[in-house]
């Protein structure tokens, strides 16, 4: 587990991989369609591909020649699970609110 | 923005400063402090400490001689803004629930 939030979070990390995953949550894509907003090379490309089947973010199949890949949603809630102990910094505390209206109320 | 998460992604990749992070939750530290666990030289620990500082994850002041580190939550509450829109493919579709037993109840 350990292991795969830093492949998970290097994934992210960077900015072509992030938009290729936000390409998947649309739907299934050809390595084509993936490579089609970017400027860059297909082997590039592929290697970003290779990167977020690694993590296990993205995985594949193929249907004569052509690659299909899907997103593997599953390690995006591992880095949710991890964030979520922090989320008290920035949510409103609920606790907080309703002991100030209380005392309004006094 | 974009380069923001750049960084923190980045940032948390690495276990040693997800482990600083997690310290620093329980509140401030000094950079001794944030060394005792790890087996690591004082270089190697200072370039995790301005990793983590060049993120925006972590912010120092100095008392003396000594590095006092705080956590900077805000970093965080981004990953968790780019991660919202994935939510819906682990989080159990309440809409759907809903239908199920609104049919059920005909």
């Amino acid at each position: 587990m350990v292991k795969q939030l830093e492949d998970v979070l290097g994934a992210l990390s960077d900015p072509t991989r992030r938009a290729m995953v936000a390409r998947l949550r649309e739907g299934e894509a050809t390595v084509s369609q993936l490579a089609e907003p970017l400027t860059m090379s297909m082997p590039a490309v592929l290697k970003h591909v290779r990167v977020l089947e690694t993590a296990g973010l993205l995985r594949h199949r193929k249907e004569g020649r052509t690659r299909i890949c899907t997103l593997e949603p599953q390690p995006l809630a591992a880095v949710e699970d991890w964030l979520a102990p922090y989320r008290e910094f920035w949510e409103p505390r609920l606790d907080a609110l309703v002991e100030h209206f209380e005392k309004r109320g006094r």
